[in-house]
């Protein structure tokens, strides 16, 4: 999806891997790619947001841009997870006649430096999703990929699984006050996991930055449970005295 | 430092950061480079093991073909951790004269992968430094560095610092049994910093995975310490069941 006349470097590109959390549910951001296949049978399938990086355009600015005209979403912090750059990421005749298409070069090999994010769907403009056929498909039910973007998005999810173990990045997705219950649900959507409850509620309280307010859930059916909210200072504070790993 | 003849490609190459360990220090692998400065005079400097990879050659493998062929090192786990692409990266006229002359090519622009990996030099075959003017440096005096080399180690360190936190690597730096005190020294070496000597004892004792030795040390002229042991069976155990950040 390389702008017509823009100088263009291709033999690097940016990929963008965003999770997504709503709804008790973890998704990542697509966009659809259509093409003409061999029998001449119009065709589709899904990408992620990525493009070929300018002759003198920075990596990290390339993904921003990217990411931007491509979905709308902006000012998202990206992270740079991995380079990706094996000799026959394009093998597929789909994704060598789509690249000769949309650029006009015989492309043979590209690397692609990969970022990832994870946001929270609810707080993003949702008008953006219409744009450039961009849309939010569940982790669990991902549909044929172009390239090598499903081992991108692999690595990618590995990557967030290995944040949630080591920082706090889940309560971003969560109201300001939330229940354990809120909580457990967002680490077993992240993780793909189901985790115990009782295991769960009293590792996680171990946490000093996890503070208990004195309100409670009302008009629930069920025993109504407490909240609580993330303190980022005590979390700070704690993280610079640790050694970490301590179990 | 590339091969005659060989088909590179100009726009990729790989940088290895190669931590070591050794007599309570971390150093880093370094290969001398030798130019002739703009007023004629014969200088040199530093630069990271690294090449640029070939037409159709994998990164990961480009990585340990470049390490192996500058400093002799083999079956050293490579784990990338950036890329750097800055389109600056190539400004130093002695960086572009360099490349000039060792590939015969005019290249204005490189994205390079980066890996590091940390490793016991007392274990390592000690020929190998002799090898092509690899030579381990103290990271507290590292000397001036080829293009953004500086900046790699930098972020290559911070990269180690932050897997130490999170995953046992420190203890294969170690003997198979070791004192606190030893594994203290070697924290400080990696962090680069001191730690409080009874909080680091507290902490590191609170993992189940050290386990105390009834074995003490003999021969000291203080009051001999306990050995432990590292127990990774134990640590894999827990790991799979921890959520992770507690404290």
């Amino acid at each position: 999806m390389s702008i017509p006349g823009r100088n263009i470097n291709p033999t690097i590109s940016v990929d963008c891997v965003i999770f997504g959390f709503s709804t008790n549910q973890l998704k990542v951001l697509l966009i659809e790619r259509s093409f003409t296949d061999r029998s001449g049978i119009e065709s589709k399938d899904y990408k992620l947001p990525g493009d070929f990086i300018s002759i003198n355009e920075d990596l990290d600015l390339a993904a921003s841009r990217t990411l931007e005209e491509m979905t709308g979403l902006r000012d998202i912090f990206l992270c740079q997870f991995a380079v990706f750059g094996k000799p026959d990421r394009i093998s597929n005749p789909v994704d060598m006649e789509w690249l000769l298409e949309t650029t006009g070069l015989e492309i043979q090999r590209v690397v692609t430096a990969a970022y990832y994010s994870l946001i929270n769907i609810g707080e993003t403009n949702t008008d953006f999703a219409i744009k450039n056929s961009a849309s939010w498909i569940d982790v669990k039910q991902i549909p044929k990929l172009a390239f090598d973007h499903a081992d991108i998005i692999e690595q990618g999810l590995i990557r967030l699984q290995l944040s949630l173990r080591s920082e706090p990045i889940g309560f971003e997705m969560l109201p300001e006050k939330f229940t354990i219950r809120d909580l457990q649900i967002l680490y077993e959507a992240i993780l793909d996991c189901t985790l115990d409850n009782r295991n769960f509620r009293k590792k996680i309280l171990k946490s000093s930055y996890l503070v208990q307010l004195d309100e409670k859930q009302t008009g629930v059916a069920h025993k109504p449970a407490h909240y609580y909210r993330f303190d980022r200072y005590i979390y700070e504070k704690h993280k610079k005295e640790s050694l970490g790993f301590n179990f």
